[in-house]
């Protein structure tokens, strides 16, 4: 099985596994863990503060793995606290695409970036 | 194949058809693709926003739904960022969990929430 | 006149000079600048990550300075945004205060936070 | 005197009167503070998102005022936190300018948006 090919359960299972090993599920409240997701999107988001579309092309290729490595942690906490209230991540997913098809209807909302509240 | 064996590239699939039916790539430039994870990353954290621990017991309890779907918002965007500057999310998250794991040694690491640049 | 009593425009005063100096009004757009904001917001929230309310006053007592400088950065971008849309920060603070007042009259949101539009 | 030329421990004053009369004190750890600060940041910069220069112009002139009402709950939290923690925001920010006209010798940075730690 290719790395990729890997279900989000086995990658829960390996961070259950880090955590219960350090004993870290005592700190591991909502609050702090919603947190630390927004506190890793901003990491990211900082790769991109003050940059043109040509700088952030620029800024990719020299720098793709730290960029990657800041997804990854937003992705790990992502997963954590699905799998701390038991959130099946996959059927959110697939629910919430279905309800994004019709909000953004393809013939409203095609080559609009408006919110589904002001379309028309 | 349950929906949660689905693969994250079978999830991405998902994706690029629903943005490609709407054209909507022109959009997707770095920089907006963080603000929107950083956004839906304030909108789950605004969920435990003055709620001690019961109280977030009792709101997860009431509100699975809507926290679930703000936590597929943010999976949303993580994999939408990861499909655009072609990151293989597995292979990056397998690579930061064992730094992850060196930063965090056990004997260092364990009951403790101090950062790993504060471990002594 | 003591320091604190030094008004708002006195002080973008002084932004506008240091960023003149420097020639940065080429890069201060809007967007980058929400986004310098809400970085950083998000580095003063950090210092409150995984800390329950007695390690927040430890923290506190032993980097209150550090604190204070996240603070300010963050005011510093308040500032700066403020004078870039030739906003009047007292003037909307006023008005703001105003419509809490009747968003969240006394008798319904004494000693409660919930919402505005959670208040019965 | 006219509005913005009021102090900043005047506007202070109103939000603890504000704050005193619904006995709100109470909610106002540093833990929720600094989240509130935060996700209205993210407020304002919800406004920015997806647009390019030319519609973030656009959006401002019809929307200067939903902008400015965000930005005064931004500013709202700065100055609630600064009061809780008894920190003096001027004086904090007089001598934070002070510290980045260090980091940042005009000579170096001018005409350059490159983080402090990347000016060589």
């Amino acid at each position: 099985m290719s790395m990729s090919e890997q279900s989000l359960s086995n990658l829960q299972a390996k961070i259950r596994q880090f955590c219960d090993e350090r004993n870290w599920d005592q700190f591991h409240n909502g609050k702090d863990l919603a947190i630390s997701l927004s506190l890793e999107a901003a990491e990211l988001l900082e790769h991109f503060q003050w940059k043109d579309e040509a700088e952030v092309r620029k800024h990719m290729q020299d720098n793709k793995s730290e960029v990657a490595e800041e997804l990854a942690d937003v992705f790990y906490w992502v997963l954590l606290i699905a799998n701390k209230f038991d959130i099946d991540l996959v059927d959110v997913f697939d629910k919430k695409m279905i309800k994004n098809a019709k909000k953004y209807p393809v013939e409203k909302s095609k080559d609009s970036h408006r919110k589904y509240t002001e379309l028309s």
